[in-house]
């Protein structure tokens, strides 16, 4: 009897790099794939800072989180290699939530048939999660306006360079923050932002200020940190803050208070945040309005390819330090 | 020749109670009223939170500040006393924007004619400034839905008490957070409030919970402070913040740092601020709105009036010690 390696969470992790031993590794018998089912045999996962979110007990978050003893949720690729089901047939390559595990049985719900000719990397770096985020935070959000300046945190981030490359597209300014030199280079060097700003440099305040001479009118938050008050200060009247992750805030026990509200009344200001689950429903819309930038070549991404399941664990914590250079994808 | 009393505005203010060496005194000549002009007798005028705003030298705000050396800006009610305008004749009730004067000439831009039936009172606590604010903020931004709960700051004030009976009209759960219990027993007793919290109260955060068993939808916001965090922290998933003012800190050198963005996440919260001078254009919609409300008697107001020019120097500093009971209204 053949078995498979899965990763159940057992701990609710605290505060701070989360620790192996909230995981288990454990080890399954294939499951036998009944009426209306199949059986996917998983090629390449995604990690995504939305994890945190999943993995802490705030029943209060946008999905439940994942409960202890069971399998880490994450979405994912792979092939169809037994099929009960009426719509796939073995062979088939799909995407969808399939968990920490090298096989995943499935009823078929919010699994979804991927073309051939779109390579792995790119379906978990554009066309899953990061961006379908990208696309409805920018465009049913923020509201991007040719002419406007937007300043994206995360920009080097899967979520964040989609993002500005977007609204490059639209015609607006778009000034990416970062966390290093190279990541600074590669957004405006191959990625085509008009600035970038490295959050550690010593002048961040100015900076910013000769990246946005105009100020800002779209602000696309990644991270918190710091930088976020920077950026609050320099919005203009009728600016829109689209608010999408916190990652500098998610590994502290108390988080960052936020920008005293007084210019949100002088600059009429709107702040919004969203998260994708809320958006399911959308996927087909929002793949439509992602779909052509991608064809016309105006989407570029680059993954960072960890191995084997159990190296999922670690890879985490690379949404803290920011060591990794592109889409966080493991590939089994 | 007939000379008449106007303040004019002489120095910025300094953070903190506004001093009155900002102001001058002065006594002017009646004006020639030219060809398209028209004279007004001043007999009312509105003291509001917005004047900080107006005598402040942020040119980012949201209208232009008042200039040095001349009147400082208000709205009123008045009697046109001298009219070489065609819509207007001697004798006709008008309010509009007439500033800290006995007298003032206008070209009849934003000047409105008054029912003779409506009390002074009433147009400068219902029908101006307070009303169109409440009006707006809470329908159009806010979008109260029936069976919603509705928190309020500034309850017993102009704004907020005109918001919470509005909301009760619409068939929503409203708590206001006042600053006395004078005040709390007022909105509940008088306007029919679901419930007061005293903000001064040693046991805030459990009053709070204890009136909000089912969380904040919409949160209207009129003062800041610490309650602030506390609504923050109880606001449901998808609820909405109208940020209409921030009395508490406008007289803080350094504005009291807001909430951590974390749950405009984890909630998909919206926050929306807004001030009327964006939508002066809509003040007919906007009354249209308001008025059968106030006829069918389910806005009630009570005005708090002190009287001659002068007066209003030091009245505007009872937004800061909140010893006004009512709409703060200078009697000329």
């Amino acid at each position: 009897m053949t078995t498979y390696k899965a990763i159940n969470l057992v701990k609710r992790p605290e505060p701070g790099p989360v620790s192996a031993d909230v995981f288990e590794v454990v080890e399954k018998e294939l499951p036998k794939v009944g009426t209306g089912e199949l059986l996917i045999k998983q090629t390449q996962m995604s990690l995504d800072p939305a994890m945190f979110g999943w993995m802490s007990p705030d029943t209060e978050s946008y999905i439940p989180p994942v409960e202890l003893g069971t399998v880490m949720r994450s979405s994912g690729v792979g092939e169809v290699v037994e099929s009960k089901h009426p719509d796939f047939q073995v062979g088939d390559r799909v995407m969808g939530m399939m968990g920490w595990q090298e096989y995943a049985l499935s009823d078929g719900q919010g699994i979804n048939k991927v073309d051939a000719q779109v390579p792995d990397e790119m379906v978990l770096s554009v066309f899953a999660l990061p961006g379908l985020t990208a696309t409805q935070g920018l465009f049913n959000v923020g509201k991007p306006q040719q002419g406007e300046t937007l300043v994206v945190t995360g920009a080097a981030g899967s979520v964040g360079s989609i993002v500005g490359q977007l609204a490059k597209a639209e015609g607006l300014t778009v000034i990416g923050v970062v966390g290093s030199d190279e990541k600074a280079d590669w957004i405006v060097n191959e990625l085509g932002f008009d600035g970038a700003v490295n959050y550690k440099a010593d002048d961040l305040a100015q900076q910013l200020a000769k990246h946005t001479p105009d100020g800002i009118d779209l602000y696309f938050e990644n991270t918190g940190g710091p930088i976020q008050h920077l950026v609050f200060e320099r919005m203009n009247a009728h600016g829109r803050v689209v608010v999408c992750g916190m990652i500098a805030d998610y590994d502290k026990a108390e988080p960052s208070p936020g920008p005293s509200w007084i210019p949100i009344i002088k600059k009429r200001l709107s702040i919004q945040g969203f998260t994708m689950p809320d958006h399911f429903h959308q996927v087909p819309s929002l793949l439509a309005k992602l779909t052509p930038y991608v064809m016309s070549g105006k989407v570029k991404y680059r993954a960072h390819v960890i191995e084997g399941l159990e190296s999922a664990i670690e890879g985490l914590n690379m949404f803290f330090t920011g060591d990794n250079q592109g889409k966080l994808i493991v590939k089994l």
